[in-house]
């Protein structure tokens, strides 16, 4: 009884609150400051300076420390390339049947049943909350580039009945409540039950919603929550309860909301819980798994939960950016190391472990049980997007690609239905390959109990076009290249326009066109990838020298309308080796050409012979491969073919003495491969990312 | 003020029922047959046939489906040689020191704590008890073979607080008492409460100590637990409840209470037990983990928890041998050839997985993360012991041989007083190789809070004698090789003595002097090995032919005192490939000689350079293995020295491009190996088993 009569309270309450809350916040004239609902930050108010509409993915604008400052989602229009069918299901396949199957599956229900407007129980597991807020913040990116009326709508709708159920006291979360309302923010609930993770994505959504549209409902709500709730109650002060992130993530949500408001605070807050807090007991495992609960700066090395892992360093790289704390650019160097010299799937994967969804020892990066989750390839490529701002180095653009076209585009299938939430190097579905979230083995699927994947896919593509450019003092970055115009301006304001036309990531030439509004004097740094090992720059047809791989060209010149900037890169397949320290890649080659990863799937094999899956095939490391645009294979892919060997017979034996039995016969094949990211998209098939070379 | 109430009453009827019932029982005439305690049991009295002398290991004399029967531990005396160190060290050192670490952590309070006579609360895991009877166990095997009066007199002490505890129903666990009592054998206590798991080892330790002294104390309590709690409560039958064995051990406990008492209701509880009870809702997840609770003879594959799939196997094959089911014996070969096939070790260990203490899928053999428990590679041990007595087939020999030199003689330290629980094959001590039971990352402990691996390896390495021969309808057959006496008898009562003389498994020379008492033809099945390539086996010195790898030769004559056997087996040196399959050993091979599988330490390699680690060093496939025996290194053993390489500078990079890096330089080395059971006996080095020849 107790529980029904809070509950109307707040109910009562914040639906009254809703209407006045966005009223004050209201849609804000352009370019002027947004004034904070709490009443309480006239610095806040005074700090922001520009349009909701000037945002990007994050907002680095007034980050002392981004030497890079972000241009909006917005400014960016993909044409038609190779991102622009994904971006395109995205839209009219993921984001609609995603919200089909939150629906299904309760996700709203929890929100409704506290409003009295369901009669179902809590459904899914903790962090449930988090399942809507993350696919509101992909619906919000879409919207930034995209005017989808019934998409907005379906939104609206959603952050009414979010907003409608956070109580008085700012709190907000639909599984501690009734008989569990006692357990909140308890230690062990901190620890395990998401709800600062939750509110993290919260924000999150919150932010682009209101990047999207100007609309500041949601992100009331989340302000209400730090503000009123989390706040007064949590963190450093003597009357204040101790504090831990169990999974990270409001780390940096908390620091894009002081973006957002220019309330100093929630940087205070960020750090605090960055720096851990002695008041909660943690045992080593603890600390490890959680990375969280020790000072980040006191770390060495990436362990524990990948994904955890992942977003604890996006906050830190925020709090870096905002605070120029050297003792944390220092760290997130030694673990950005850490992860390139030994964590790291040539897929830009990481997490080597099912067992803790955890990052395994130095080297250890099994294929066929490789985790590889598809948040974590997300979150390292979030990581390294903040690296990039704090620094301008390509090292960190590198890694980003990487992620990009293998690790994340796996994640989702091409019909853009469903979704992986392991991303194996290797693969057969003959043999056991269930894990916790896949119970029947099948490695993409529609719906996970734990759906943490597929709309973190759906927001990473649609926040895709905010991530290709940047700004600095001195000019303009160019990170990634596909078909696309980009409208936005330089620092002193001059508007500017920059087109590229490229085949990439399938060819190596991109044209660029380089148009400020009026002539002007300022850089032009474009990407020259790390796997580009011959390059040419032409400025309005002149060759450059210069252009190194792995590193930007900055080019300065005075700009004016259409100057032409060409780019030839080197498309040469390459074999790659792993350092022999991996166990499993010792005696075999992975291909990469351009930033795309190869792999073999079993059906693609012209000579399969008995094989009923990929044990037999070797690769002449020797060979040459010869590359081909497939137009109706896997919506268009190229297509690799090398030379090889398969085996015409087949070891039975576990162990056999290599002096007394013969070596298998073998009969010359060639071997075939596909991008990696379009494994899985047809009848289930072995698939092996690291080819055997050496004859067995 | 109940459970108070409970116990004293419960105390004081095990005290009164002490005396009377090992009063009842006594000490057996020679050739009489023992009575049962509960007095219902006249056909059991009159099935027991022999002396309790006379039972080996485990008995088989009246199991029908045993084509072959043990032979008494105390019937084989083994002498200065292989395993005489190690069983000196386990009376004079382990066991004793085991004891006081069983004492150090409470395992012993916890039943005083019953009768009153300490006051120190419950310490350990559900499991706790098994480590005494465990123990308890490794203290009878010793009591067989050795006078060791102060030895009996702490396991009779031991097993009189043990018995003062059992309640009037039967009952005995000193976990589930008190405010747990209620939830005792409930349907998820089952699951993962052990006490069915406590009392097959508590039955196992009895039956050993009744073999060892004739005192059937302990078995007497076992029979209670059995006679009034479990078969009246438990099992087929719609009054009684549901069973299920959480932890398979209890299986081939009842069939070897049966062997002793001869009451055949304990073959058909674990016969039920084996089957599954339908009355006990089980996910998939626990089928596969447990081992239990559908019908075994439906399996198909080994999985799940590997110590409890071995222990099933091992009860399944006991079940099979008292009943011919020819089911079982299906499925159990279908077992063994998934173990042969895809998950045994080289070194005999099995379980590829920490998360779960499982079995991988096929071929899943990962080193350094091998799992490789050193109870499983035990439970191995066990099974192919039973599948051996069914069959008379040397391949099972084999594998025991194999697991007994390496993967079971590894998890002793030299000096007796640290276990492995883990038995990985490659270790690098500067790495993560943190497990759950060994936090520190030390390999070798003295003690763990699940100590099962400890009192396992020395109930092994106490009853080893009794692994040593068997006899059968036609002979006596010849399984292992040390120096050693077997007095015992053929089965028609001709006592037989056979020496032998050898320096196994350094040499393969063994002479044997089979001594009948009287003239007699019968068959001595000598096993020839199944890495022994070349064999000689010599009768008198006249050479025999027909002796084939993998084989007992039968030599079927007229036996007089002092034939001699000449037996010389194949020692040269195997370089091991593992199938292509096995991904973690592509392009590596392991040294095996005679029945040893070795491994490299990086502190014997003569030329280390600037490596800290083993990832440096590849051997020449091709070379020549010199073999050396060092008798002052690790208390004697055979070295091996290969020819090699050893890079002299290492790849930095996680990945580069095989064409444009080139190769690091080498410089020829000689590698050293040592046996891999020797290692982590010195101080803390890299070790790797499989060995790179393919050059990276």
């Amino acid at each position: 009884m107790k529980n029904q009569f809070t509950r109307r309270t707040f109910i009562a309450s914040a639906a009254a609150s809703l209407v006045p809350a966005s009223a004050a916040y209201g849609r804000p004239k352009e370019g002027s400051a947004i004034s904070s609902l709490s009443g309480e930050s006239s610095q806040a108010a005074t700090s922001i300076k520009k349009d909701w509409k000037d945002a990007g993915v994050i907002d680095l604008t007034n980050s002392p420390y981004a030497k890079l400052k972000t241009v909006p989602v917005r400014a960016v229009t993909i044409q038609d390339g190779f991102w622009s069918q994904r971006r395109k299901t995205n839209i009219a396949s993921s984001i609609p049947s995603m919200h089909r199957e939150l629906l299904a599956h309760g996700r709203m229900d929890n929100f409704l049943r506290l409003e009295g407007k369901s009669p179902e129980p809590q459904k899914g597991p903790v962090f449930a909350d988090s399942d809507i807020y993350k696919w509101t913040e992909a619906a919000a990116f879409t919207l930034q580039t995209n005017n989808e009326p019934q998409l907005r709508s379906t939104v609206e709708k959603t952050i009414r009945e979010v907003v409608a159920i956070q109580e008085p006291s700012g709190y907000l979360n639909t599984y501690y409540v009734g008989d569990r309302k006692s357990e909140r923010m308890l230690y062990p609930t901190q620890e395990r039950g998401h709800e600062l993770y939750n509110i993290g994505h919260m924000l999150q959504g919150a932010i682009a919603y209101y990047r999207a549209t100007g609309d500041p409902t949601l992100l009331d709500a989340g302000m209400r929550f730090v503000d009123d709730f989390l706040i007064p109650n949590y963190g450093p002060g003597k009357n204040q309860k101790g504090i831990v992130s169990g999974h990270p993530e409001i780390e940096m949500a908390l620091i894009e909301l002081y973006r957002t408001t220019g309330k100093r605070q929630y940087v205070d807050l960020a750090g605090y819980i960055l720096h851990g807090d002695d008041r909660i007991p943690l045992t080593q495992q603890q600390i490890t798994y959680m990375f969280c609960g020790i000072p980040f700066t006191s770390r060495t090395r990436l362990e524990g939960h990948a994904v955890r892992a992942m977003y604890a360093c996006c906050g830190a790289t925020d709090y870096y950016l905002e605070t120029g704390d050297p003792a944390y650019w220092k760290t997130l160097n030694i673990l950005w190391n850490d992860l390139n010299s030994h964590q790291l799937y040539v897929t830009g994967g990481v997490g080597a472990r099912e067992s803790g969804e955890a990052f395994g020892d130095p080297y250890e990066l099994p294929n066929a049980r490789a985790y590889g989750e598809s948040c974590a390839a997300i979150g390292n490529m979030m990581w390294n997007s903040r690296m990039l701002a704090a620094s301008g180095e390509a090292r960190f653009t590198d890694v980003m690609e990487r992620a990009l076209y293998n690790g994340i585009n796996s994640g989702m299938s091409l019909d853009g239905t469903t979704y992986c939430y392991r991303n194996p190097l290797a693969f057969d579905p003959s043999g056991d390959s269930s894990d916790r979230h896949s119970p029947e083995g099948k490695i993409r699927n529609h719906w996970y109990d734990t759906t943490c994947c597929p709309p973190n896919l759906e927001r990473t593509f649609a926040s895709l076009p905010g991530y290709f450019y940047s700004t600095s003092e001195d000019g303009v970055y160019v990170h990634f290249y596909d078909n696309s115009e980009m409208n936005w301006h330089l620092h002193d304001g001059t508007p500017l326009k920059i087109e590229q036309k490229t085949n990439y990531p399938w060819n190596g030439d991109i044209a660029m066109t380089v148009s400020p509004e009026t002539p002007s004097e300022f850089t032009v740094y474009v990407r020259i990838p790390g796997w580009s090992v011959k390059n040419e720059v032409k400025v309005n047809g002149t060759p450059l020298s210069g252009a190194k791989r792995g590193e930007y060209l900055a080019i300065r010149r005075r700009w004016s309308a259409n100057d032409k900037v060409e780019l030839s890169f080197d498309m040469t397949t390459h074999l790659l080796k792993a350092n022999p320290a991996v166990n499993e890649d010792r005696g075999r080659v992975a291909f990469q050409r351009g930033p795309v990863v190869f792999c073999m799937e079993h059906l693609d094999q012209p000579n399969q012979g008995d094989h009923k899956n990929l044990t037999g095939y070797r690769v002449d490391i020797a060979g040459n491969t010869a590359s081909q645009f497939e137009p109706h294979l896997l919506d268009g892919v190229m297509v690799l073919d090398h030379p090889g060997y398969v085996s015409s017979s087949q070891v039975s034996s576990l162990y056999y003495s290599a002096k007394m039995v013969e070596k298998p016969q073998e009969s010359p094949t060639s071997v075939r491969l596909i991008p990696y990211y379009a494994w899985a998209n047809r009848n289930p098939s072995a698939m092996q990312v690291w080819i055997p070379y050496e004859r067995s």
